[in-house]
């Protein structure tokens, strides 16, 4: 992760008081897609970048950055410590299998392309929560959308 | 992962053709559960053993095991290497940082529950593949509802 | 862990020669949770933010740190070297398939929370040591108390 | 792990319907120890073994066993995927440093000992959940009381 | 690896004293592309999989399981021992970065799937081992081809 | 890897609007050698490294760092988490055994050089795409070429 | 391991030309806990960090770093690559369970503290060498005392 | 570790009712070899191996197997879950630099030999326990004693 | 490593009372290429295998699995316990770079094979040794010889 | 591994234009050991060290550092990435088994010693390459002896 240009845009983004909803709209984009671009896990095109260079008010040198290729991965290797991290990769441990059952009974032999692939986060009121509306009752709702790449024969 | 009570439920499966969407009907839950009931990430009550049980053609002593709590985690250790199971791994690799700067950014510190917690796959077309309909334009959607948990003080 | 700012504030607290619970009696808090806090393992309101800063004598930028979410993880991934710490690694390993069976057997499939959860720390007098009084039969107390969360199922 | 006797072991306790709570009342010893000694992380004594062997009607070789020295540790190494004892691996990677900053401000450099220790597990009625009684509002409470040792100069 | 039918399957090929080469022509397929159904790498139809048993004089039975989608993953974890497999492994620590300079160059921000991907082994004659003709000038050819699939934002 | 010198080849190479098609062009070498020389996984003449460093506009000093014998390998260890890389990486896992068994099969005992070894990436259209030609339709072609080496024996 | 401190200190010590044994003179303390000390596993009270301070003619502002409690492990984790170190890792390798067996035959089950415990080294001649006198006959004697702490039922 | 014939050895040595004490004088070597031998970390030679087996009622085929040379290791490799044997780890992680700066210091550049090497288990009153003689203050003494090898130039 | 077909062949030449010297006149090739076979590390050819199987007194049916293709690697992954093997590790570790710097001053940038490649072991007096021969100045002397591969330009 | 002062003594061994050979004959030692010791594996006498400063024309200061006692260990843990060094690993994994087979079938149980221990390394004609004499027919030959050390008993 390069951790250098993430900082400083996230410090930008701070002093300029805009959340990813506000970037998102900038640039005509999910914000999750602008949280990805920003942790430099994504790539921009130019007028993408100066948008988010200007919104941010850095100097047009970043936009070039924002623009090349990434060496992508934001985690450290193997198993995350950090608690919200960490349940994404216990759904997989304890989910992962049924999952795989599921997908390949349903599409075939392949897989759900990571590449070709949207996530989004909302906030969902939790039925049972109806009527209190207090911020424990919140539910986080991620939605995941991949292209199914069925297995090549040859 | 109890891999013998796994196989003879899956086994007894194919054998009675019926896929996860039927078993889903028979107990009254959602296919993914059914499937993580089935890999033995999940608990049944009495009932839905013994619903399971019948549906499988299998002896009434399988009822039990269904209802012990297991020792959950469906994957072997570290990184997976089959492909469609990899590619959550990779999701998470790539945005999981960004994830939780969303996450906390609207819901402030804390973790979306992986036990308070639903997971459904679906089909999806893809607005590209419109018109052409072949199955290589079919999507996976995947949607994730936990309840936000924020930290306690104390 | 973001160590310059946790060492930063070990100094002041080190330089003021105040104890962590001098600091808990500051914030109206847990002595366990403002170290927490210090570790930077949890997140300050901005009232508490700028109390302790005060307290501890520092420029008030250090409250916009001590509000910010952070990545949590205080140790080194894996198994810890440091005697102290390895022993609650120890417990875990000794005990944790004991501890899991009793939990369920009492309470069903699910977990005790670790984010709507609290931890303390006290001295006690160990039985065999009442008359002596020395230092080295003092106990260390720990106490958890965590939500329980069953599995929900779908 | 003595996979084979735990197991046996287990089965026996099902079989005669006996919780912890029974066998603890049975060998005079807390739940949380005879669910150490059944995951063979403690040693019984002759006596101990038989009045556990005669409780889940086994015979007496098994008496043999108990009072063996077993090589502990009850979960795979490194980090344990099942999600009620990640908990408590979280739970020590987010609180053993503060932790080991707070003891050793009050106690001096030393550890808790793991050897000279009593764990307890005891069901709590959260007091936010008082009047409603239902499941969700339990929490789970864990006592651990070791020894504190000073290190040793020479 | 599922190592039980894949040494059944060798042990037939052996028998019979079929080659890859052979068996490719029996099926239509390219002979790595036989080699891996046979060590479950990949998924044949009902077709296939019958076509396969009659070559290899096996009973219908293998049929069933061929078409099964297997877990994939055909070595160890981690790094192979293997000397011919490791060179494969050693081509990606000298050449991965630079492969992905280059490709990322040429295509832009994307990968080349592993999915819809074909995978060729040739004999070739070495151009300084013209005249000599002894088995030391061999070289092997490696053709792989995969679609390029550009990152998607949204 | 000498991360330095390749940040600064790697820069010069952007200002200098050079792609590293063109860059083989100047040494008379594939693309593909000169981006592994880059990342110093391979090793110049005295004449190449000057033709590049010219060609880059950097002083000569830097000639004799890309004559040294650099120390190879230009991945962080075991499994890399860049998805373009990764792709390599499972290609291996899916297919190693089935290559080996093919290779050897085919060739005798022994390895595929990775040292008298050369690799070539190119652009190839997809065959289902003729027509409309779209950059989705695009294949990645690679070639591997190197000497077969049979066990010797003593 | 606080390897600033530490290579002051040894620097230091060198500059002085002083042994360990001289220092272990000065502080009334084993020179192996003195090289602990100095290698910042152990905690010196404030009389013996400021003797040591003198001793080696630093300022005093290193009497209060040497009274702070540290973080132990003077390793890296996981197996020693040094051939003296590593020599003590195989001893544990081989004769671990041995060790283990005698131990609790002897002692019942239970640990010998390495809290309260104690470690010296001395040069003892080896009796075959006896006459001869040289270097090469010389022998390494490790003492090693620690309290048995049995384990506690409750 | 040969487990099947260290465990044949172990039961005879119980239903023999024969300590390793026993067994030391059996075979006039100390009661540690003899453990070491037992879990197949030594090698017995003939006049050995057949005192053993007849002192444990063993038939003299096990003679040969306690005269092979063993593959040695007597744990699972990297870190020891059992506490009794983890304390040795933590011994080396907390004393290993300083141990080796002592031995360096005081012997030159070379090891302690784990091969031309002793090691002794000796119980031990504590000086603090005198007049009370309670098992609790029991220490356990360990003696190691290795030839030093000095580094050959050449 | 094929374990079984290993255990049968040692088992039978013990019986034979064959030492590798013995064998590896049978089939006139060094011993070390002996021991490498019936490691299955290396693969005979038909009259090879047939020469070995008698000598040993063993069906022919063990002549064609010594001449399959076996999946080398004769050791666990990661690094050996045995004092004997880890010694090799330890000189690559102590001797891996320098021997890297002095083989491509002389030779170039390339490497030794591991694959043309022999490997003796041979008795060795200690100069210092003479006049006394006990076994203990015994030396072993290892001799390998691979061929120089150059990297390849391309 | 010391890397500062390894890369100033091998840039001014560079800017010197001397090779390990003279550098060997000026300090009367095998170019191989004096590779070690600019590794900083080895220790210099104080003549030695001086010999070498003079000859690289480096300060004097360098002296004390060449006679200090290294942390010893010149790779990365685990496995190495580079090729050239790789190879001796694998040399280990495919050969580790026979050669201790084969040493403790002639030495009986015990180790070589890599303390006690010289290395070689020399250039060789290959036999079948005479009369061409091209680079490419070059062997290296190694040579290791080491002092054969027998287990004690006690």
């Amino acid at each position: 992760m390069n951790l250098e240009i993430t900082e400083k845009l996230l410090t930008a983004k701070q002093v300029n008081q805009l959340s990813f909803q506000d970037l998102g709209k900038v640039l005509g984009r999910d914000p999750m897609w602008v949280a990805a671009l920003i942790y430099r896990q994504a790539t921009a095109s130019a007028d993408e970048a100066s948008k988010l260079a200007q919104a941010l008010d850095l100097s047009p040198e970043i936009t070039q950055k924002l623009t090349e290729f990434p060496v992508k991965g934001s985690l450290d290797p193997i198993i995350p410590t950090d608690p919200l991290i960490y349940r994404f990769y216990e759904i997989m441990q304890v989910y992962g299998m049924p999952l795989k059952a599921l997908i390949q009974e349903e599409f075939g032999d392949g897989i759900m392309s990571a590449i070709d692939f949207t996530l989004k986060v909302e906030k969902e009121a939790d039925p049972k929560g109806v009527g209190e509306a207090s911020l424990k009752e919140t539910r986080v709702k991620i939605t995941m959308s991949g292209k199914f790449l069925p297995y090549k024969k040859w």
